[in-house]
């Protein structure tokens, strides 16, 4: 890969020194199997990132960052900007640690998810949704406090990763892996780890029809903004980023095959499928990469079981129940979900 | 311990064995923080067995049982009898091994547990709940199928200690063990290998108070029966076994230190608590040990954080936030639920 200057790249090595950085502040989240509900032979492999402290991903990414400069956060605390999850994790770090925080948050944020900020502690302040990323640098700068973005940081994208570097431990052999995308930290690192360890598998993306700038991006070959009342429309809080930043549209551009989007229904559809059929809670963001594959979204990829492979995740157990098709992966990024809308997914028939 | 005829024990290197034996067809199951609803800073270990792929900690037990018999399945199956989620377990490891399997269910089971378990392809035959062992030992004799019991076996104990072995690998220097009883191979596992590790850990088995035979047999000194008229008050089905069996009543009383009884109502709101807090799907029996710490009904443990220990678990990360109470672990020993309770227990409000 030739060096330029303007695309600033993480490598195989800054995901596993955050890794080793991060160690135990975040979860070595398990790879729940989950059959498709038509054809139960037909297996998913769900990284429950759900099943953080905070209820998803974004603890490694905030973590790999803060404790890069733990001093300064001591002395001047930390501050974020957050539709959500990325806030909570902070706060929680900010918690552990003994660091003070701030945290910035669209004035139309969950309930739920203000109320978990506060809980931990963190000082929060609700501004609208397009001034929320000005001001957190202007209280970074005002406090010397420490600002730690949602995604578009090397060492966030880097700490994301680290997703993808267990993911490839624990299912050997995937053939394809889909993740969400919102800002595209998480893809971003996912996908550096990935294309870096095993070249052949395909990364898609995932997004709501109704926030899908990064699709619209990778299809035209340039950064599109989408906006706030575009972005709202999605059930899925998590993904309503109005575009990718420039960190992470570079890493996208390089190593996502593709990617493509899902329907408000299909994302409810798989949280009940996640519940039902997997035991796990995840919000509707966190569902979106099941629902591309539980609605046959995304092409078969190429590669298909040889039946031989004694993987870790195991095509193996030969027997007739075996499955044949590709091997695919999804991230579960996320579970903070707003039970009533949990329980009227679980209401409905299949 | 003295060699006793009658009283044969699992030993820990049964369960290492089991262990071995066992490998890739069970998940090791993560070990994911739950915060206490009222006390942030208290935090619960829960070893969420929930997530094996049929939905229960059964998989292990079942499998170290079925692998040292493989040749004779091969050639006549296997048969089991069980209200739910050992029928599944069997029923899945015959499917993914290739063998005939009989699964003999209550005719009171719910309906879902039995479509679970005829997905996966297996013969299901329902009789009233009182004659399924006798049935399922019949079947077996009639056919020569290999019966796998649920729970009074000591190689499906052995397997479920593999529970135990993996918590203590995954949370260092804890206090107390929390583990939902039935027919009680779950806890005699567990505790086998828990005091065999670190004798001082206490091992509380948690039973409904409307199924709680093995409280009351431990309470006696002997081994009570109750009816199943009583047993099946409970809504916690995986929980309604009459009594416990005789290998699991020797295990029981050499190793565990008390058992507690939880009311309906805890359970359901521990089901609510995990779903949000936990972000897993547990159904009321896999609820139950949880339950018995959400509202303090078990004695704090003897010994104190010391703040030092480098713990595999995290005791550590310093900071504000670090917990100071005995460290409790629980097992969250299944996830099978009616979509319908789940439903109606996250629509409550707090």
């Amino acid at each position: 890969m030739s060096v330029d200057a303007a695309a600033q790249l993480v490598s195989l090595q800054d995901i596993r020194r955050a890794a080793e950085r991060i160690g135990d502040l975040a979860l070595r989240t398990p790879v729940v199997e989950l059959p498709h509900p038509d054809r139960p032979d037909d297996v998913l492999h769900c990284k429950a990132e759900s099943l953080q402290p905070t209820g998803a991903f974004k603890i490694r990414g905030a973590s790999n960052a803060i404790l890069q400069v733990l001093e300064t956060t001591r002395e001047n605390g930390v501050v974020a900007q957050s539709s959500g999850n990325h806030a909570r994790a902070v706060a929680w770090l900010a918690h552990r640690l003994g660091l003070r925080a701030v945290i910035v948050m669209p004035d139309v944020a969950p309930a739920p998810k203000i109320a978990a900020v506060r809980a931990l502690g963190a000082e929060v302040e609700l501004v609208p949704a397009a001034q929320r990323d000005t001001r957190a640098r202007e209280l970074a700068a005002d406090r010397g406090g420490v600002h730690v973005p949602p995604y578009d940081d090397l060492r966030v994208i880097a700490g994301q990763g680290t997703v993808g570097l267990e993911l490839l431990e624990q299912v050997a052999d995937v053939d394809v892996v889909l993740v969400p995308v919102s800002g595209g930290g998480l893809i971003s690192g996912v996908s550096t780890a990935v294309k870096a360890i095993s070249p052949d598998t395909r990364v898609v993306g995932v997004e709501p029809e109704l926030a899908a700038d990064a699709a619209e991006s990778l299809r035209r070959g340039s950064r599109v903004t989408w906006t706030p009342e575009q972005t709202y429309r999605t059930v899925a809080d998590g993904l309503r980023t109005t575009s990718l930043g420039v960190h992470t549209w570079e890493h996208v551009q390089r190593y996502v095959d593709d990617i493509v989007t899902v329907s408000e229904e299909q994302m409810l559809a798989a949280m009940r499928h996640l519940a039902l059929g997997g035991r796990l809670v995840a919000e509707p963001s966190g569902a979106a990469a099941v629902a591309a594959w539980m609605h046959d979204l995304v092409p078969a990829g190429a590669r298909v079981a040889a039946g031989s492979g004694a993987a870790a995740g195991s095509r193996v157990a030969a027997g007739s129940g075996a499955a044949a098709g590709p091997w695919v992966a999804a991230v579960v990024s996320g579970g903070s979900v707003d039970p009533a809308l949990l329980a009227s997914v679980l209401e409905r028939g299949e």
